[in-house]
């Protein structure tokens, strides 16, 4: 089974992010490391909170940027139960004091949000999965500033899509794109003058009448917005025995799903549920870096 | 009084960081921003949920650098109360229609993340304020990655303390370094040597025999770790009593504190507490851009 | 009908790239910027030889960092006859003397490539109207390294399509991968799992069967690769009639197709036709700035 | 005899310039990569057409940042010759697939620009040492925006001249530094004032009156601009007799040679032609990567 | 005991620093080192003038990035005397030829500065220990723009205090700050609202008067500013021996002190003494790097 | 006359190097911009020492970079004169309170030095003109790193040569480049190969036998090394003598030449004499920047 880490290339602007982000907790003299020197040292990853690992090749980057080296005993995606004793020893870091109490801040709260991504996402897939829902759960961007990749990376970890990436990947034309075009169709004939063939058109519709005419022009992605639950579910049903086998879309349902709201909502007949109650203001996983002596 | 955004520098590394936030959404074409094209507009940036308004120059700057003005409704630390119609004008962009999408998304993160750290800061020193305590709430450095300075603006929009920015500023010797010299006397004069008259040392102490070294050795502030909450007051008004006017440090506690369990945890012999859950974690308020038509 | 330059986002890498571009021919001082001095002057900016104009709004981003103004007399995909004078002015410059010569070069080394593209771009696929082709002529990934954006900008200006514009785009599946996967199946099941629904699939196929395969898959092209030229066709068409209403897939044809070899080789079954001799190892077109006296 | 990669600091902004291009190609996720993952292959590298190789070191960066190593089975500056098979293998890289597929683009993006431009200044220099030139062929300033080492450092590979790399190189007097100052008398005093002893100073001339202006002010090179081929032969001639053991100068002719027009066009009285015809808008050099199986 | 390098991290700014510095002496191509090639050579870095050694993990670091290796014969802040020879050996340089010769400059223009400093710094603190001052001579912010990490460095090698490092760490009120709040107590009260308790806060004052405010208002550090040599005393003493166990401050004089006018000038009622005279318009060491052959 | 600032480009590197200044000085809060807040106000720069005035340009660009004004007073290169009062006024400077402050440091360290440079220079060459030469004096590149433009900007105000600007420029071949290659020839012709016509040469040469084999070789410029004084002047007009109408070069004399020592040194017949003493431990002249109340 491919590893999610094959995502990151070798090189690539992600390793500066982790510089960067090393640098921003040293911006003149590193006094705390003065002190303790470069003795050779041991230290322990624990997770003191239950979640789903994610993050591991940004923080074995920090590992790696330090001059230290990383041993984990658990592979992303697993679930960290720290019931027994209340922590669980996730990682062996090994290297010179200095650079492990250097490593040490910013590989954890790395960690701590990626881990809480891939737990909360983790958390809405399994309870779709687990009352029949066979579609997609999806983020969206609604990302840390700086922290795109690291957030939509925790949210495949958890077992959801991505969501389109940026506003180079996917087109979505909402209400906005609409009005300032005239029409669906003229939105949707601009766009793809642009977009080609390789990248997709979604449309925002608040009625049937405007998915009719959205599926018509070619947009690839219907969102339907603002419906009511049962509408929603009626309007889905209509859309796919009224176009399957004439062109080609998928449903996206978007707005207010949660894991506390997620039993009365879905339906097979939408294809995604974009959310980003799995990545957005989600419970960080509790980790700690502490020296063996 | 004072304003915040009088911290940020009229030039500085925070642009940039700006800059690279707006970039990380258009990797090579904005297509969205070639359907609705330049006609100029107007929007308006609404609450929907309520909170402390915190992150004004930060989005006001995504505004700039996208060539559109902004006119706030709010002063920064104000408290957005969304209670009537379940949403608040907060402040009205204008400009050209592709400017103001491509602003939006990156706004709204800063704005939503800026805003929940000042919001969840305001409930914590509020909460203390109310039950007597006189002393400092602070964060912590688990702040998330190339965000620091909008999370700790945002510590103090609401109320709190920011504690120490960045491992160059006061030093703060753990277990982990006291081991390494062999002793909190050793660590605290060799972290003196460099660090000199102008950075505070901080000691980590688990007892009062450590504090009371500690304090000798000229540390200036000296945190009480894994003290029970009798055990803690009793040895904080022992060490005041012993030293006062004798040398001079201040007395943290860290560990545990959240709005939850503050009640029975404050005591105005610790100068300051500290504690990630007023920034790490915390819901996000919730906004949207809306152009008008 | 919508500008290309809306594709640009107002604040962006882009402009950063401008700005690099600028300093390669500056790396300590200006000697001839020394010389001539500050006085205010008008340069015409004139096309030397016939093309289609492309690269404006890089140009015109060129003149303001130089603090000069530009008044473009053609607009972007307009076709340049020099055939009366041998020249014809294309923009007319303005600022101060030093300013004017450092643009110069930066801003012709822009336009002359960037044309060079378009005139290519557009005598293809104007060719193919010419003999009834409907489809899309497209471009491919063997960009300059560095100029990615500006050359796929190029190609729309010119009215091909940029196919997908890097490796976080569309993915392609190759043999390398298919080796690497074991199946077809097995790459495009793999793949989905992390592009999600919001990024295509394309599969390179040697036979109709691995087409067959594709499809079934939920590849969102297919690309026919090695096929001679009747054989490509009676496929294309066989694999049209036998999946139509029951699979959604775009057949594309790449390799070889030049402007001297067309006429041959195009088929309305195949709906793209990549090529990257519209914009690799291009003529340019020939422009020079000069001074008014 | 010395190699022309000793012409690329060991670190320097070449390797940077390296680094962004593979960024280009990966805003945010390498798919592909995923679906390939790490195994340990070996690939050929290809050339698919004939001509100079050039760019050896600069694609070795590429293969080297991607954690491979290349073996190359020809040094720069020799003829590939693909008569034979109609390909040709020039290199052996050997890594983990997904960083062989992520180099694979870059890298032949590289070497077939570099190569293209080896192999037509190696033609033009050739044919004008065939009949009997002894003196120099340089390019020019018309490079492409960011990749100008490259491109310089292949008219070297080719047997050409880089000419002045840049606006701090070699000042150039031109028409409009002259009216600016009054007089190339004054133009040139001025230069001198600030590019000292160290850099050489060229004037553009347009008659002999004005190169003797010039030499006699101290002008290292003099550029005979729009002259008639006999003309520019007598002129040259006069110079050479007149200046010879009195002052020194080179003379330049630049203008519209190319290798088509070049036998008529040069004389041994002028020390140097230049031409953007070896460098801009030339034919690539194909290659290809292909994963051994 | 502890060593200076520590103090930078493994990872950081000053690393990039490096890097630039060396890319400033090669903008395009390396013309000494293709003509000196790659043959492995040995050099010895001689010091050819007194002074303390400093800089050795920045020249370190010029070599690594160099690939270089570097076996220093004396450690930093030790005292280099040339007097038997002229010249001593101070480390020997291993590696290619071409990139000793491209290290050369940039490591020896960092070691001259930075032992200059050292060796300035260590001529003051030694003439203040032997006259009898025990306390603290600390230098400023005037330092060379984009090196202040270096010459802080080397304060602290020469054996005095960096003082506070940038405007985010200590601050300082002076005149201006005070005329704008309107009083010392309204400026340090507003200073404290956003330094908290971890950054300290220095006021200088023109009188006693202005001393009892600050340090009644919780300044950390008071600076008595334009004192004559007498009332300096007398106002030090004074402010001791009012406030000494009811609050906590030090006391810093500034301005004037050099090695030449030191002796009449310290007395050990003031804290701390600080001085640009041991950092900026210093002597450099004479250093030099030499191929052995 | 024209201005030396106009040596700088309009969008450069060097402005970038304003910006990383300023950031130098406020890695995350500026807390005195907090406390001073935006009133308007207007400051006055001072000379407090003796000196030519340089960097003007570069000081001007910290105060756009902050939204200030400033109107300056003296030109650049001109002679500040401090005795009547102890100061005099420079510049006004105007713009917000806290802009002020943080411009303050940096242009000031900016000015310090350049004026610095610029002074030790102009009074190197003017005695040298006193006392009858009227060739060149030069600096060389023992420059602070990252600062070189500015220094040899300074060089240039105070009367003198920047010497080549960096490794790219002028090549100078030493006795380890010579070595390398078996003889001074063959170290010129490998140069030669790629630095072509645009690039001068020059040669340490040892006595005048390698001089000769130097100039035959087609160096441009001859250094005459570790010659004494007599020996010099002897080998200087031999060389004249016998090359002169053949063979065209300079003769450039380094090492040792100082104010101090400048009266017995100079000789008409040696076109360069090359110096750091005007640019490296040289004195800063002293400015300040003080708040109008």
């Amino acid at each position: 089974m491919p590893s999610f880490e094959n995502l990151l290339p070798v090189n690539g602007q992600w390793k500066q992010d982790v510089t960067n982000w090393l640098s921003e907790d040293v911006p003149s003299f590193d006094i705390g490391g003065y002190v303790v020197g470069t003795d050779k040292k041991t230290a322990t990853l624990y997770a003191k909170s239950d979640g789903v690992l994610s993050g591991v090749p940004f923080a074995t980057e920090v590992y790696r940027q330090c001059n230290l080296t990383a041993d984990w005993h658990f592979e992303e995606g697993q679930y960290l139960d720290t019931a027994e004793n209340g922590k669980i020893s996730v990682a062996t870091v090994t290297g010179s004091a200095k650079d492990i109490l250097l490593a040490e801040r910013t590989s954890l709260n790395i960690l701590s949000r990626a881990s809480g991504i891939a737990t909360a996402s983790d958390a809405v897939i399994s309870r779709a999965r687990n009352i029949g829902y066979t579609g997609i759960i999806a983020g969206t961007r609604k990302t840390t500033p700086g922290l795109r990749r690291l957030e939509k990376y925790s949210m495949l970890v958890g077992g959801c899509d991505t969501h389109r990436y940026d506003l180079s990947s996917m087109v979505m034309l909402k209400d906005n794109h609409i009005w300032s075009r005239g029409s669906i169709r003229n939105a949707v004939t601009d766009a793809r003058k642009v977009c080609g063939f390789a990248v997709k058109i979604e449309v925002e519709c608040q009625s049937e009448a405007e998915a009719d005419e959205a599926i018509e022009s070619g947009a690839d992605v219907i969102m339907l917005d603002n419906f009511e639950h049962d509408a929603l579910k009626v309007c889905a049903k209509s859309l796919k025995a009224k176009w399957t086998g004439k062109k080609h879309f998928l449903l996206e349902c978007s707005g207010g799903l949660t894991l506390q709201n997620i039993d009365g909502f879905l339906c097979n007949d939408i294809d995604i549920y974009s959310t980003s109650s799995i990545h957005q203001g989600v419970q960080v996983v509790d980790f700690s870096l502490k020296l063996n002596h």
